[in-house]
This record gives structure tokens, C-alpha cells and sequence, in this order.
């Protein structure tokens, strides 16, 4: 066999406020790889067979003087996010060709890595599609079901309010609620996002484009427990609505990633309410949780005890589009690209 | 004995920034009383023999409309705080004349009341002064031991930040950190201040004012552990030298009681370091610790253990600068203003 592309997403260029379709990232195929005769050094090649659009990505476009938590992304390289591979060779004795591999790689149709460290070995029992592994049962699953045993304590009757709530994580985190016996108030932006919210089990869902949260807050609640993916407005508003003792579990800040932050003006709430705030970040969470979630939810998932829904894209030219649409929240239920169907 | 004049403490007009002497209360001798027939009705009369001004009756300065965790002050009326009486008569078999009472009162000469419902019987076993149990051993003391005890999670070797260093709770606080092994860092906002921290035990002590906070935590952090009393740009700057996995604990926002909240630019970093953040609100925790406390900390004051230094003030006409001092963050110590000797 001779040399194919490997095809590749590059970043291009960093973006001020969202990325644009084009610009900030580009689809290249210049580099050439041979499968079959590539050297592996002892180490092992991976087909790409799903790619995993995600918000926190929009965080690694920025100048490197401004790095937080993991590494920018470098103009002219591949980006890195969460993906599925299949093992094609292998000259390490801890992974078999055949195996698929969860977790950060580089965006490439073909990657050679040293080894297989950092990376989970899927076992697929219940013959769920690969796609699963980057959405209820990848870094979103990860999120909502950890930091629910870590930080939520709930009680049967009070109230959570659920922000982003028909994302992947949030729609999660509604099905928990629920399954704790809670109320939960749920708010997204837009009415098929809301319609979602209700389909896995809220009990008041509302629009925060054409409503006020602060009102159906003051109606509805007060809130026992405060999931929050966006902070902003929804944040304020769950201050000001929050029962003493309130727990609040700070998941995301989507309303700041690519406009800047809203300036918090009930902050002072938390002492008055003795609320705590848990700032979550879910890899800490990894030791603790990581084989208890293998071991619990595929099984909730196979049976369709917790729901879930995906937007499907297809091939590295969809890349762009999907990356983007996530990082607005344009999405319904969780971005997936296929690249390769095994 | 003759009716004598009962001395008040009213509420005259509702600040817009800090409170007015001569403004915002008044000491009025209007009311008259006489202590022998003054008709009790089953209840209780008391002397008032120290008062506490404490930083949080800024709070209840306010319009009715504002009302947050407790009564706002009513215009023409005697405003409420902390403070210890003793009981001149008592048609009340719980409380006896020459007891000793502390909690929530009306400022005013002699209280009567039906009963000693909320306050405090002190057993003043290692015969403090009485002002002490409106300070070292009053809300100041138990908002520090209490809320250390229920969220500091202390580690030798650790480092801990404190703002408004040298009050009745930074000071304690440091005492608790060392005890525990922590290296601290304490912020104040004058030289004598900056003094009194690092006489009791502060490694590093720094005057805001002069100096950066932001810089002096870079350098000597990061911090695992941040008492939070004045939040605004010392809040921002310990979330920027947080570790990971650190802990908050917000006791107090002074920065903006008077002049408005600054907004939080950094509230993101409690996410990426998955902090927790525990709201204080100290008379929740009562039920938990104050028989602990007056079992402990009375003998650790009695004993030089722990450090306390007071500014006090004489009589009802001293009030309104004690009260206006603290409010401003312009007192040494703990302001205590003593209205009788016994």
C-alpha cells in the first residue's frame, strides 16, 4: 500500500471574539503517511474514528501568554481534543490492534504515539456506538455523573436549578435530579433546547432568551442546588433565589468564553446564604470515580435509564462546522464527528 | 429612686455611603425610667454594660425594601447589636439578678424584656473583662474558631491568606493558622495594622495600600487556604494565587459594604482550580459549636494563648465614632464601648 493524506486540522489563527468557519481553524491534507510501513519505534498507530467537539476547546485559542490549564493550541499544528481511535499496529504489549483508545489526540486521521499512556482502553459490552464514548459516556457523562456523587448532596424535595440544560452535561444532570427525587428547573435558549429538557424529566423549563430566569427563579424556587455552565445572569439570578445552605456547582462559564465575563453582582449572597460553591474540574475527579462511571452508566445508558442525544457530523470537513456550532451553543444535544465508521 | 433618663442609640437617616456622625444615629435622653417600678410582667430587666459595634450593622442601614438577613434599622428607633447586660430584676425563674447576658439587643440604657430568650447566660469562670465577650469571645471569636473549625481543613505546611488581617477575626484566624502549622500571609490596611498581624504570628504581612497584593501572593504563594473579609480586588488576586484544590472561605465582603461591590474578573479560576468556596454565615453554625467554644476559648484568652487587643470607647455618647470607626476599617482591635463598669 502506498502513501495516503493524513489529513489534519490545523490551527490557523486565534480568534477574538467566536472562531470563524475558515479562519480559525483549517482542514489540511499536505502530510503523506504510509499505514503499513510507518516506523513505530516500540510505539503504537491509531486510526481516528470519532472526534469530540468541545466547548472548553474555544479556551486553548488563545495566546500562549494567557495559558491556563492544559496547553493553547499552536498555529500551524494540530489541534488536540478528545477523540476514539482505533489501534491499527502495535509494538507495546499493552495495547492489540483492535483495541479502541478514548481520550486527547492530536485531530489527524493517523497518529503515532509513543504509547498508549494517558489514554483508557474501551470496553464496549454492550456494543454501544463509538460516538457514546465522546458524549454521555466521555468528558460530558464524566462531568455531569462525577461531580454529582462529589459535590451534590441531594435531598428528595428540594429544588435544582440546571443551566445549558439540554446539553450533554446538563440534560445529565436534569436525569440525576430526577432519579434523587428532586424538582429541577431547567433553562436553555431556544424552544427546542427547552422541549429536551422537558423530554428527560424537568419540571419547569424555561427560555432565558424570552424569559426571565429571575422570575420563574422567584416563582418556582427557591433552589436547594445550582448546576451552573453558564454563570452571568443565570448565576446572579441563582444567588438571589438560592435556599440557605444552597449548594452550588460551578460546571462551566459559557456566557464569558468568547465575549468576556458579566460582571457578578450577588456575590455577597453566599455569605448571607452560607451557600457553598464547588469549582468543578472534572480530571481531579478521575481517580476517585473513573472505573465506578465505567462500571455503572454504559449499563443505564444500553437500557435507556439515562437518555441522550447527538448531532451527527461526518469527515474532517465537517470539523470546522461542528467545532464552531459547539462553541455557540448552537448544537442540539451533543456534537460527534465520524470520522471513520471502525 | 426617681425616674432617671434611659439612654438611646436611635436610628436618625439612611446612609448613602459610609454613616454620618451626628447623621446617621443619635443619642438621645428623651425616655425616662425608673429601675424599681418599671413594671416587668413576668419579664426581665437589664443593664446595659458594653456595647459592640460590629461591621455588619452597615447592613441594616438600609431601606426596608433592601431588608436582607436580618431587621433593618426603623427610623426614630434604637438600633439593635451585640452586646452584654446584666440583670438588675428578673420575674423569671431562668435568669437571676447579677447574671450576665449576651446577644442581640436594643441600644439603650436599661432593657426590659419578657424573657432571656436568645441571649447568653456567660459564666465568666477566668474573670475576663467583660468586653471581651463582645470580641475575642464574641461574633468576632466565634466566626473565627466556629467557621475554622467547619471549613479550614488546615495541612502543616500549607499557606493560608487573610484579609483585614489585624481585626477581632483576621487576628484570630492567623493565631488558628499557625496553631495548625500553615504558613500566612495577612493583608491589612496600615503600618500599625501590618504591625499587629505579625505580632501575632503573621509570616508575611503586607499594607494593601501600599503595596500589591497580587505581587506579594505571587511571590510568597500559592495559597491553600483564603479568609475572605474584604473581597473586591483582594478576592481577585487570591483566586489568581490559588492552588488547586484550594478552599475559600467568605466571611465578609467590607471592600464594598459602603461603596458598592467591585466586580470579580476572575471568578473562572474557581473552575480551573476546583475551588471551594463556603459562604459563612456564623449563627448557623451555633447549634454545631458554641457550648465547644465557651468550653475551650475563654481559657485559651485566659491562658495568653490567643491574642486580642480592644479599642474602647466610654458611655453612649462615644457610639457614634465607635460605630462610624468600624464601619470605616479605621479601628485597632475590636471596638468595644463600655456604658457601666458592673
Amino acid at each position: 500500500m502506498s502513501s495516503i493524506a493524513n489529513s489534519r486540522i490545523l490551527f490557523n489563527s486565534i480568534p477574538t471574539g467566536y472562531p470563524e468557519l475558515g479562519k480559525t481553524i483549517v482542514h489540511n491534507t499536505s502530510e503523506q503517511i504510509n499505514v503499513e510501513t510507518v516506523p513505530l519505534n516500540g510505539g503504537i498507530l491509531l486510526k481516528i474514528i470519532v472526534l469530540s467537539p468541545d466547548p472548553f476547546q474555544r479556551n486553548l485559542m488563545i495566546p500562549p501568554s494567557d495559558e491556563m490549564f492544559m496547553p493553547v493550541y499552536a498555529i500551524g499544528e494540530p489541534i488536540v481534543g478528545l477523540a476514539v481511535a482505533v489501534v491499527l499496529r502495535s509494538e507495546n504489549d499493552a495495547v492489540n490492534p483492535g483495541d479502541h483508545l478514548h481520550g486527547f489526540l492530536p485531530w489527524k486521521s493517523y497518529v503515532v504515539l509513543p504509547s498508549a499512556e494517558g489514554l483508557s482502553i474501551l470496553d464496549n459490552k454492550y456494543g454501544l456506538p463509538w460516538t457514546s464514548y465522546v458524549g454521555v459516556l466521555g468528558l460530558a457523562g464524566h462531568t455531569a455523573w462525577m461531580a454529582w456523587k462529589e459535590y451534590a448532596k441531594p435531598r428528595a424535595g428540594q429544588t435544582a436549578f440546571v443551566t445549558a440544560a439540554a446539553g450533554p452535561v446538563g440534560s445529565f444532570v436534569i436525569q440525576l435530579a430526577k432519579r434523587a427525587g428532586m424538582k429541577v428547573i431547567a433553562s436553555a435558549g431556544s424552544e427546542d433546547k427547552v422541549a429536551w429538557a422537558k423530554v428527560v424529566g424537568a419540571d419547569v423549563a424555561l427560555n432565558y432568551k424570552t424569559e426571565s430566569t429571575q422570575g420563574v427563579l422567584k416563582k418556582e424556587g427557591p433552589i436547594d442546588l445550582y448546576w451552573d455552565n453558564v454563570a452571568g445572569e443565570s448565576l446572579d439570578a441563582a444567588l438571589e433565589a438560592a435556599s440557605v445552605g444552597a449548594t452550588f456547582i460551578e460546571c462551566g462559564m459559557a456566557s464569558g468564553y468568547n465575549t468576556g465575563h458579566a460582571p457578578i453582582k450577588n456575590l455577597i449572597k453566599i455569605i448571607e446564604k452560607a451557600i457553598t460553591m464547588n469549582g468543578l474540574t472534572v480530571t481531579l475527579l478521575y481517580e476517585k470515580y473513573l472505573d465506578e462511571f465505567y462500571a455503572t452508566v454504559p449499563k443505564l445508558v444500553a437500557d435507556g435509564d439515562i437518555k441522550h442525544r447527538e448531532e451527527i457530523y461526518r469527515g474532517m470537513d465537517s470539523v470546522d462546522e461542528a467545532l464552531l456550532k459547539t462553541v455557540r451553543g448552537a448544537v442540539k444535544g451533543k456534537a460527534v464527528v465520524i470520522i471513520a465508521e471502525q
